[in-house]
Protein backbone atom coordinates (compact mmCIF):
# COMPACT_ATOMS: atom_id res chain seq x y z
CA UNK A 1 0.00 0.00 0.00
CA UNK A 2 3.25 2.12 0.86
CA UNK A 3 4.52 4.15 -2.18
CA UNK A 4 7.63 2.01 -3.31
CA UNK A 5 10.61 3.93 -1.69
CA UNK A 6 8.74 3.95 1.46
CA UNK A 7 7.75 0.35 1.48
CA UNK A 8 11.96 0.25 0.85
CA UNK A 9 12.69 2.16 3.57
CA UNK A 10 10.41 -0.18 6.14
CA UNK A 11 11.96 -3.40 4.75
CA UNK A 12 15.76 -1.83 5.59
CA UNK A 13 14.72 -1.02 9.11
CA UNK A 14 12.16 -4.45 9.14
CA UNK A 15 16.07 -6.64 8.69
CA UNK A 16 17.46 -4.99 11.33
CA UNK A 17 17.38 -7.25 15.12
CA UNK A 18 14.35 -6.65 17.45
CA UNK A 19 12.94 -4.41 14.87
CA UNK A 20 9.43 -5.61 13.53
CA UNK A 21 6.95 -4.17 10.79
CA UNK A 22 5.28 -2.15 12.98
CA UNK A 23 8.42 -0.32 14.75
CA UNK A 24 10.14 -0.37 10.72
CA UNK A 25 6.90 1.65 9.93
CA UNK A 26 6.92 4.17 12.75
CA UNK A 27 10.92 4.62 12.16
CA UNK A 28 10.40 5.04 8.25
CA UNK A 29 7.65 7.89 8.97
CA UNK A 30 9.81 9.63 11.56
CA UNK A 31 12.78 9.72 9.30
CA UNK A 32 10.42 11.04 6.25
CA UNK A 33 7.73 12.91 8.76
CA UNK A 34 9.92 14.22 11.35
CA UNK A 35 13.25 14.63 9.96
CA UNK A 36 15.23 17.21 8.44
CA UNK A 37 16.86 16.31 5.37
CA UNK A 38 20.57 17.27 6.84
CA UNK A 39 19.72 14.72 10.11
CA UNK A 40 18.97 11.86 7.43
CA UNK A 41 22.49 12.60 5.54
CA UNK A 42 23.84 12.75 8.91
CA UNK A 43 22.79 9.59 10.33
CA UNK A 44 23.82 7.76 6.78
CA UNK A 45 27.00 8.89 6.33
CA UNK A 46 27.79 7.71 10.42
CA UNK A 47 26.18 4.42 9.57
CA UNK A 48 28.75 3.93 6.76
CA UNK A 49 31.48 6.03 8.81
CA UNK A 50 30.76 2.92 11.01
CA UNK A 51 31.45 0.56 9.17
CA UNK A 52 34.36 1.75 7.25
CA UNK A 53 36.51 2.44 10.68
CA UNK A 54 35.75 -0.28 12.45
CA UNK A 55 37.37 -3.48 11.89
CA UNK A 56 37.91 -6.65 13.62
CA UNK A 57 41.46 -6.64 15.70
CA UNK A 58 43.93 -9.18 14.32
CA UNK A 59 44.68 -10.21 17.48
CA UNK A 60 41.33 -10.74 20.34
CA UNK A 61 39.40 -10.30 17.27
CA UNK A 62 36.86 -7.77 18.90
CA UNK A 63 35.59 -4.72 16.88
CA UNK A 64 37.99 -1.71 17.23
CA UNK A 65 39.60 1.61 15.10
CA UNK A 66 42.80 0.76 15.97
CA UNK A 67 44.54 -2.47 15.14
CA UNK A 68 45.76 -4.07 17.52
CA UNK A 69 42.63 -2.96 19.78
CA UNK A 70 43.14 -0.84 23.03
CA UNK A 71 42.97 -3.57 24.92
CA UNK A 72 45.78 -5.62 23.24
CA UNK A 73 48.14 -3.26 23.19
CA UNK A 74 47.53 -2.24 26.64
CA UNK A 75 50.46 -2.54 29.35
CA UNK A 76 48.28 -2.76 32.25
CA UNK A 77 46.15 -5.39 31.19
CA UNK A 78 47.24 -8.99 32.25
CA UNK A 79 48.50 -11.11 29.44
CA UNK A 80 48.49 -14.06 31.12
CA UNK A 81 44.86 -14.75 30.88
CA UNK A 82 42.06 -14.78 28.47
CA UNK A 83 38.81 -14.32 28.30
CA UNK A 84 36.90 -16.08 25.23
CA UNK A 85 33.50 -14.91 24.63
CA UNK A 86 30.79 -15.30 22.13
CA UNK A 87 30.41 -11.40 21.25
CA UNK A 88 31.82 -7.75 21.10
CA UNK A 89 28.89 -7.04 23.17
CA UNK A 90 29.78 -9.37 26.00
CA UNK A 91 33.61 -7.57 25.84
CA UNK A 92 31.73 -4.64 26.57
CA UNK A 93 29.46 -6.39 29.58
CA UNK A 94 32.96 -7.52 31.35
CA UNK A 95 35.05 -4.33 30.80
CA UNK A 96 31.92 -2.30 32.62
CA UNK A 97 32.32 -4.20 35.82
CA UNK A 98 35.58 -2.28 35.75
CA UNK A 99 37.21 -6.31 37.91
CA UNK A 100 38.88 -8.24 34.90
CA UNK A 101 41.98 -7.31 34.03
CA UNK A 102 43.60 -9.90 31.36
CA UNK A 103 43.24 -9.89 28.03
CA UNK A 104 39.76 -11.42 25.42
CA UNK A 105 39.35 -13.27 22.28
CA UNK A 106 35.79 -12.79 20.60
CA UNK A 107 35.07 -15.95 18.64
CA UNK A 108 31.64 -14.11 16.97
CA UNK A 109 29.67 -17.12 17.22
CA UNK A 110 28.95 -20.58 19.46
CA UNK A 111 29.17 -23.71 17.57
CA UNK A 112 25.34 -25.40 16.58
CA UNK A 113 25.08 -28.14 14.59
CA UNK A 114 21.67 -27.39 14.14
CA UNK A 115 22.45 -23.82 12.47
CA UNK A 116 25.75 -25.50 10.78
CA UNK A 117 28.07 -23.13 12.16
CA UNK A 118 31.50 -25.33 12.87
CA UNK A 119 34.90 -24.75 14.70
CA UNK A 120 35.79 -23.26 10.73
CA UNK A 121 33.47 -20.53 11.10
CA UNK A 122 34.48 -18.70 14.68
CA UNK A 123 37.16 -17.67 15.73
CA UNK A 124 38.58 -20.77 17.22
CA UNK A 125 41.89 -20.91 14.81
CA UNK A 126 42.91 -17.25 16.31
CA UNK A 127 43.10 -18.29 19.60
CA UNK A 128 45.03 -21.26 19.02
CA UNK A 129 47.69 -18.69 17.32
CA UNK A 130 47.88 -16.78 20.66
CA UNK A 131 48.94 -19.98 22.84
CA UNK A 132 52.02 -20.74 21.02
CA UNK A 133 54.35 -18.35 23.33
CA UNK A 134 53.19 -19.87 26.00
CA UNK A 135 52.51 -16.57 27.48
CA UNK A 136 49.22 -17.66 28.23
CA UNK A 137 48.50 -19.32 31.63
CA UNK A 138 44.83 -18.97 31.64
CA UNK A 139 41.85 -19.65 29.65
CA UNK A 140 38.86 -18.54 30.77
CA UNK A 141 35.31 -20.07 28.76
CA UNK A 142 32.93 -16.89 29.21
CA UNK A 143 30.62 -17.96 26.52
CA UNK A 144 26.84 -17.68 27.40
CA UNK A 145 25.14 -20.68 29.49
CA UNK A 146 23.29 -22.04 26.19
CA UNK A 147 23.64 -25.49 24.81
CA UNK A 148 25.11 -23.99 22.30
CA UNK A 149 27.69 -21.84 24.51
CA UNK A 150 28.37 -24.89 26.69
CA UNK A 151 29.28 -27.13 24.02
CA UNK A 152 32.00 -24.03 22.26
CA UNK A 153 33.46 -24.10 25.74
CA UNK A 154 33.67 -27.97 26.24
CA UNK A 155 35.52 -27.98 22.46
CA UNK A 156 38.03 -25.63 23.29
CA UNK A 157 38.64 -26.63 26.82
CA UNK A 158 39.85 -30.09 24.97
CA UNK A 159 41.29 -28.12 21.86
CA UNK A 160 43.38 -26.78 24.86
CA UNK A 161 44.33 -29.76 27.13
CA UNK A 162 47.51 -30.53 25.12
CA UNK A 163 48.94 -27.32 25.51
CA UNK A 164 48.98 -27.37 29.29
CA UNK A 165 47.15 -24.02 29.50
CA UNK A 166 44.59 -24.18 32.71
CA UNK A 167 40.79 -23.50 31.26
CA UNK A 168 37.82 -22.63 33.36
CA UNK A 169 34.22 -21.69 32.86
CA UNK A 170 32.56 -18.78 34.64
CA UNK A 171 30.58 -19.66 36.96
CA UNK A 172 26.45 -19.96 36.80
CA UNK A 173 24.24 -19.70 39.64
CA UNK A 174 21.81 -17.17 41.47
CA UNK A 175 22.23 -13.96 40.04
CA UNK A 176 23.34 -11.20 42.92
CA UNK A 177 19.99 -9.66 44.32
CA UNK A 178 17.47 -11.81 42.35
CA UNK A 179 15.36 -14.23 44.59
CA UNK A 180 15.97 -17.86 45.25
CA UNK A 181 12.37 -18.95 44.54
CA UNK A 182 12.07 -17.68 41.02
CA UNK A 183 15.29 -19.18 39.81
CA UNK A 184 14.44 -21.98 37.30
CA UNK A 185 15.77 -25.45 37.78
CA UNK A 186 19.04 -25.62 36.24
CA UNK A 187 20.27 -22.71 37.77
CA UNK A 188 19.53 -23.82 41.27
CA UNK A 189 21.27 -27.17 40.69
CA UNK A 190 24.56 -24.93 39.20
CA UNK A 191 24.39 -22.97 41.87
CA UNK A 192 24.41 -25.79 44.47
CA UNK A 193 27.04 -27.81 42.39
CA UNK A 194 28.93 -24.70 42.42
CA UNK A 195 28.86 -24.17 46.51
CA UNK A 196 31.72 -22.62 48.01
CA UNK A 197 32.93 -22.25 51.87
CA UNK A 198 31.98 -19.10 53.19
CA UNK B 1 33.54 2.52 26.81
CA UNK B 2 32.90 1.51 22.80
CA UNK B 3 35.03 3.51 20.22
CA UNK B 4 33.58 6.78 18.61
CA UNK B 5 32.25 5.61 15.80
CA UNK B 6 30.49 2.90 17.39
CA UNK B 7 29.11 5.40 20.06
CA UNK B 8 28.17 7.49 17.36
CA UNK B 9 26.32 4.61 15.35
CA UNK B 10 24.54 3.98 18.60
CA UNK B 11 23.43 7.67 19.28
CA UNK B 12 21.98 7.56 15.54
CA UNK B 13 19.88 4.34 16.27
CA UNK B 14 18.72 6.00 19.55
CA UNK B 15 17.08 8.64 18.66
CA UNK B 16 14.84 6.58 16.66
CA UNK B 17 11.53 6.28 18.11
CA UNK B 18 10.77 2.86 20.13
CA UNK B 19 14.78 2.47 20.08
CA UNK B 20 16.05 2.44 23.91
CA UNK B 21 19.73 2.32 24.25
CA UNK B 22 20.40 -1.55 24.53
CA UNK B 23 18.35 -1.90 21.51
CA UNK B 24 20.27 0.70 19.13
CA UNK B 25 23.69 -1.39 21.10
CA UNK B 26 22.35 -4.30 19.11
CA UNK B 27 21.56 -3.17 16.16
CA UNK B 28 25.06 -1.42 15.86
CA UNK B 29 26.59 -4.57 16.37
CA UNK B 30 24.51 -6.22 14.16
CA UNK B 31 25.64 -3.69 11.32
CA UNK B 32 29.63 -3.76 12.14
CA UNK B 33 29.77 -7.80 12.93
CA UNK B 34 27.21 -9.42 10.83
CA UNK B 35 26.49 -7.45 7.90
CA UNK B 36 28.13 -7.12 4.52
CA UNK B 37 29.82 -4.11 3.38
CA UNK B 38 27.22 -3.97 0.44
CA UNK B 39 24.46 -4.27 2.56
CA UNK B 40 25.28 -1.09 4.50
CA UNK B 41 26.02 0.57 1.59
CA UNK B 42 22.61 -0.71 0.48
CA UNK B 43 20.71 0.12 3.27
CA UNK B 44 21.86 3.90 3.71
CA UNK B 45 21.27 4.71 -0.31
CA UNK B 46 17.50 3.50 0.59
CA UNK B 47 17.60 5.65 3.25
CA UNK B 48 18.69 8.63 1.31
CA UNK B 49 16.77 7.82 -1.69
CA UNK B 50 13.18 7.67 -0.11
CA UNK B 51 13.74 11.35 1.71
CA UNK B 52 14.68 12.66 -1.32
CA UNK B 53 11.95 11.02 -3.14
CA UNK B 54 9.10 11.48 -1.25
CA UNK B 55 7.33 14.68 -0.69
CA UNK B 56 4.00 16.09 0.79
CA UNK B 57 1.30 16.02 -1.48
CA UNK B 58 0.53 19.82 -1.46
CA UNK B 59 -2.96 18.80 -2.08
CA UNK B 60 -3.78 16.64 1.25
CA UNK B 61 0.06 16.83 2.84
CA UNK B 62 0.11 13.35 2.83
CA UNK B 63 3.52 11.59 2.23
CA UNK B 64 3.62 10.46 -1.26
CA UNK B 65 6.13 10.29 -4.60
CA UNK B 66 4.07 11.79 -7.06
CA UNK B 67 2.52 15.48 -6.12
CA UNK B 68 -0.77 15.38 -6.38
CA UNK B 69 -0.71 12.32 -4.59
CA UNK B 70 -2.49 8.94 -5.89
CA UNK B 71 -5.95 9.37 -3.83
CA UNK B 72 -6.28 13.40 -4.61
CA UNK B 73 -5.32 12.51 -7.82
CA UNK B 74 -7.35 9.33 -8.17
CA UNK B 75 -11.37 9.56 -10.45
CA UNK B 76 -12.31 6.81 -8.40
CA UNK B 77 -12.73 8.90 -4.98
CA UNK B 78 -15.37 11.07 -3.72
CA UNK B 79 -14.56 14.24 -3.76
CA UNK B 80 -17.08 15.53 -1.47
CA UNK B 81 -15.58 14.36 1.33
CA UNK B 82 -12.56 14.63 3.55
CA UNK B 83 -11.68 12.77 5.98
CA UNK B 84 -8.56 14.42 8.46
CA UNK B 85 -6.25 12.73 10.37
CA UNK B 86 -3.20 13.22 12.54
CA UNK B 87 -0.31 11.13 10.53
CA UNK B 88 0.30 9.28 7.30
CA UNK B 89 -0.12 6.13 9.13
CA UNK B 90 -3.53 6.89 9.67
CA UNK B 91 -4.35 7.11 6.33
CA UNK B 92 -2.44 3.90 5.70
CA UNK B 93 -4.81 2.51 8.71
CA UNK B 94 -7.94 3.63 7.19
CA UNK B 95 -6.92 2.57 3.17
CA UNK B 96 -6.33 -0.73 4.68
CA UNK B 97 -9.52 -1.35 5.72
CA UNK B 98 -10.81 -0.52 1.81
CA UNK B 99 -14.25 0.97 2.82
CA UNK B 100 -13.80 4.65 2.82
CA UNK B 101 -13.70 6.23 -0.45
CA UNK B 102 -13.41 9.78 0.11
CA UNK B 103 -10.46 12.13 0.25
CA UNK B 104 -7.96 12.45 3.39
CA UNK B 105 -6.02 15.87 4.82
CA UNK B 106 -2.84 14.94 7.21
CA UNK B 107 -1.89 17.32 9.82
CA UNK B 108 0.98 16.32 11.13
CA UNK B 109 0.63 16.23 14.22
CA UNK B 110 -2.74 17.37 16.96
CA UNK B 111 -2.84 20.51 18.77
CA UNK B 112 -0.83 21.23 22.09
CA UNK B 113 -0.85 23.75 24.38
CA UNK B 114 2.04 22.38 26.66
CA UNK B 115 4.46 21.04 23.92
CA UNK B 116 3.62 24.61 22.30
CA UNK B 117 2.08 23.07 19.01
CA UNK B 118 -0.38 25.98 17.49
CA UNK B 119 -2.62 26.27 14.85
CA UNK B 120 0.29 27.27 12.92
CA UNK B 121 2.57 24.13 13.37
CA UNK B 122 0.04 21.78 11.93
CA UNK B 123 -1.70 21.81 8.59
CA UNK B 124 -4.85 23.70 9.13
CA UNK B 125 -4.48 26.66 6.87
CA UNK B 126 -3.94 23.75 4.05
CA UNK B 127 -7.10 22.53 4.51
CA UNK B 128 -9.19 25.56 5.13
CA UNK B 129 -8.01 26.39 1.12
CA UNK B 130 -9.46 23.16 -0.15
CA UNK B 131 -13.05 24.05 1.63
CA UNK B 132 -12.92 27.44 -1.01
CA UNK B 133 -14.74 26.13 -4.12
CA UNK B 134 -17.77 24.52 -2.57
CA UNK B 135 -16.85 20.94 -3.76
CA UNK B 136 -16.55 19.59 -0.33
CA UNK B 137 -19.75 18.72 1.52
CA UNK B 138 -18.27 16.56 4.51
CA UNK B 139 -15.03 17.25 6.63
CA UNK B 140 -14.44 13.50 9.10
CA UNK B 141 -12.56 13.75 12.13
CA UNK B 142 -10.25 11.00 12.70
CA UNK B 143 -7.53 12.47 14.89
CA UNK B 144 -6.98 10.49 17.94
CA UNK B 145 -9.56 10.30 20.87
CA UNK B 146 -6.37 11.47 22.99
CA UNK B 147 -6.56 15.11 24.49
CA UNK B 148 -4.83 16.56 22.19
CA UNK B 149 -6.84 14.75 19.33
CA UNK B 150 -10.03 15.72 20.93
CA UNK B 151 -9.17 19.76 21.18
CA UNK B 152 -7.70 19.37 17.39
CA UNK B 153 -11.09 18.13 16.44
CA UNK B 154 -13.24 21.06 18.38
CA UNK B 155 -11.34 23.67 16.98
CA UNK B 156 -11.36 22.72 13.41
CA UNK B 157 -14.96 22.23 13.82
CA UNK B 158 -15.76 25.45 14.85
CA UNK B 159 -13.31 26.97 11.77
CA UNK B 160 -15.30 25.58 9.67
CA UNK B 161 -19.09 25.87 10.90
CA UNK B 162 -18.99 29.39 9.22
CA UNK B 163 -18.21 27.63 5.35
CA UNK B 164 -21.13 25.55 6.06
CA UNK B 165 -19.26 22.29 5.94
CA UNK B 166 -20.99 19.47 7.74
CA UNK B 167 -17.99 18.18 10.47
CA UNK B 168 -18.32 14.83 11.77
CA UNK B 169 -16.69 12.96 14.26
CA UNK B 170 -15.92 9.36 14.34
CA UNK B 171 -17.36 7.21 16.59
CA UNK B 172 -15.75 6.06 20.07
CA UNK B 173 -16.77 2.76 21.71
CA UNK B 174 -15.96 -0.77 22.10
CA UNK B 175 -13.50 -2.41 20.01
CA UNK B 176 -14.95 -5.25 17.86
CA UNK B 177 -14.21 -8.84 18.76
CA UNK B 178 -12.94 -7.22 22.51
CA UNK B 179 -14.67 -7.63 25.88
CA UNK B 180 -16.89 -5.16 27.32
CA UNK B 181 -15.85 -5.84 31.23
CA UNK B 182 -12.02 -5.00 29.96
CA UNK B 183 -12.57 -1.54 28.38
CA UNK B 184 -11.71 1.80 30.21
CA UNK B 185 -14.16 3.95 31.64
CA UNK B 186 -14.14 6.87 29.35
CA UNK B 187 -14.38 4.01 26.33
CA UNK B 188 -17.62 2.47 28.10
CA UNK B 189 -19.52 6.01 28.75
CA UNK B 190 -18.78 6.98 24.74
CA UNK B 191 -20.04 4.04 23.82
CA UNK B 192 -22.96 4.39 25.66
CA UNK B 193 -23.57 8.00 24.52
CA UNK B 194 -23.03 7.05 20.81
CA UNK B 195 -25.52 3.94 21.29
CA UNK B 196 -27.57 3.41 18.13
CA UNK B 197 -30.88 1.97 17.13
CA UNK B 198 -30.81 -2.14 15.96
Amino acid sequence: MHAAPIEELIEQFESLPGIGRRSAERIAFHILEKMPREAVVKMTERIREAKEKIVLCSVCQNLTQEDPCKICSSEKRDRSVICVVESPEDVTAIENTGEYKGLYHVLHGALSPMEGITPDDIKINELLLRLNDGEVKEVIMATNPTVNGTATAVYISRLLQPLGVKVTRIAHGIPVGSDLEYADKITLIKAIEGRQLI
